[in-house]
């Protein structure tokens, strides 16, 4: 996987590696605006941790008093004055979070939004890209774009594909923040624990996934995705097919005989 | 858009606007039946509505002991001693009926169901269908067709789309009338309020939608339903050219200006 | 319908027939596993039971400990030694499964799931693809593959048509048995009862199915899964075009009749 984005070695994204789980801490308080330097931070950090066989699962968190605030309105708008009215710029902008949210989707390792704080716009849709969420109980989230007249067409794409539609345009339309609680009964999030425990929950949630097969979890996941495009016939062949040829991993031979041995299992594959 | 109906001049539907917000209300008690004068009303309201820049916000609501009980049976009966059974009435009367579902979805104003009893069949069809729906706790839903022989499948495209499958099938299949906590906790509506409250609550989130920018819900609530249809990569390549398109528009460029300098915004765009 | 597998005659799946409804019981305790036998006795029964006049709706419960642990480990683990290390035989279990779980999609009667107990993997697959699900408030439910090695990529399909993306995702790469409450709040069963009265209460409402018209209920579940892969227009005209002629079924006209007349129908369509 290519990174998508320029590639940048900045201060912005803290890393931190424990047990197999990479913590990726946005770490550009207060708002954690997902500028292009953002972006092509987090994505760097993504390609980075696809390759590294260390990496087991990620942790997405951030520091400071909001998870973040979705994109940079003050570098979007220093653009309007560009020849073209910050069209170029806009579409860059847009390009490289639609990439970025994909490439969230598309990553070989599961990658949990561990939220403290409010995630809005893009930081909303972050949140909905990753494959779980842990949020602390006095989270939100919003996308609140309508009330700047630019309405969150793509954060749209994430939501919509985790919660009704009802709910989805409820908060399209209203700009109203959810709280975790609400989040966690439409399907937002999996979970609301205390601000104090809620890096221990992440964390030990992330743990436990990290003791599974890496390559189990990779071809899951992709599988989980693409599955979710297809009608039902379509889908039952192609994972069948999955299914088959996962049955032939060396892990599959070594966990399925761990468990008729009432063993652990030793994974080989990577 | 074109009425998809017969140009009727009626008193089936009553109308009222405040504020922006134009309040449609069914006014053929006791059942409020779509019959095809009544669907032909509703229809030319909405275009009327389309067009109409004093009208921001529409809310649907009824009068009467129930919401709205669906399609008119007395009058499909009738049609029975037609030369051909009345296959070509009962054509006319779900073409106009799927019509006018769509219509609501393709409507250029975000649409709010205020829901004051019971909504059967297509009247279930026609909450499921408007953007949003706040119930009286007295309001019920239901697809009885099951029960006289006549499966709701029409209304089954709006409902699966709103609710999950197991909800939708047991609906569909029994016939039962779901309360409106349990249409709640599905996802069916996004509030339920005591009954003497449903106006006033209804009407409150009308006004607060209705103060944002026009052009911006148009542009959202037209990508909301498209992107749905759409792949995850279409759907992003698809929402980014929205959002560049919309970070062009006036109400775009006032409502982050505002944002930044801490005002309110003053929309100009229609 | 042609039978999926090679006809088998056999005990394993127990068959009583009452009032209607075909009761069909998973009867190889402990595991009630889905090994080649298994599924090829569940899927003649479910032929037999389509071209059955006296089988109205039917239930698929099972005895033992479990409801249904999914395939068979050991018989899969006995072809690791094939000269093809299990790959056609593995290719066989996964391509009867998929075929067994869109027969119940694709079958002409309403199917409910009655789960006393731990539903796993393909048998979490199997309460996913019927219509309807009854549990008892001891159920489980888990897609545990994850923990072998073994991503639950088969299941997977029928559970992410079920429940949100972020809580199917949870099942599937923590492999945690949820809980026949978090089943009901998160969309995978209807209805949760105690024990002693699950058999009672999936029975009831079977009954209550069976006294619909077995020919409207096959045009609704048939017209169900089909629009639900279609998109909006698409779904409509296809929807509409199926409620006309279901205006035209004997027992539409009687259904109509009889309500309008405030009398029960008397179905005569098979």
């Amino acid at each position: 996987m290519d990174s998508p984005v320029e590639t940048v070695v900045g201060t912005r994204v803290k890393q931190e590696l424990e047990n197999g789980v990479l913590r990726l801490k946005l770490a550009a308080p207060p708002a954690n605006a997902l500028s292009i330097a953002m972006m092509a931070e987090l994505s760097d950090a993504l390609v980075a941790a696809a390759e590294s066989a260390e990496v087991r699962v990620i942790i997405l968190a951030a520091e400071g008093k909001v998870f973040c605030a979705g994109h940079d309105l003050k570098e979007m708008t220093a653009h309007r004055s560009d020849e073209d009215g910050g069209r170029d710029f806009f579409s860059k902008t847009m390009g490289y979070c639609a990439t970025l949210m994909q490439q969230i989707i598309r990553h070989p390792k599961i990658i949990i939004a561990e939220v403290h704080a409010l995630a809005t716009a893009a930081g909303c849709q972050l949140v909905a890209s990753c494959d779980l969420a842990v949020a602390a109980d006095n989270a939100g989230f919003c996308t609140p774009g309508v009330n700047i007249g630019l309405f969150c067409s793509t954060p749209m794409v994430a939501l919509s594909r985790n919660v009704g539609r009802k709910h989805a345009m409820e908060m399209l339309v209203t700009g109203d923040t959810v709280s975790a609680q609400d989040a966690l009964r439409i399907g937002l999030v999996n979970r609301v624990v205390p601000l104090d425990k809620l890096r221990a929950e992440a964390s030990a949630l992330a743990v436990r996934i990290a003791s599974k097969s890496a390559r189990t979890l990779k071809t899951g996941k992709e599988a989980f995705y693409l599955q979710a495009e297809m009608g039902l016939a379509e889908a039952y062949d192609y994972t069948a097919g999955i299914m088959v040829e996962n049955m032939l991993y060396d892990d599959a031979c070594e966990g399925i005989s761990a468990f008729i041995e009432k063993r652990h299992p030793h994974w080989k594959d990577s």
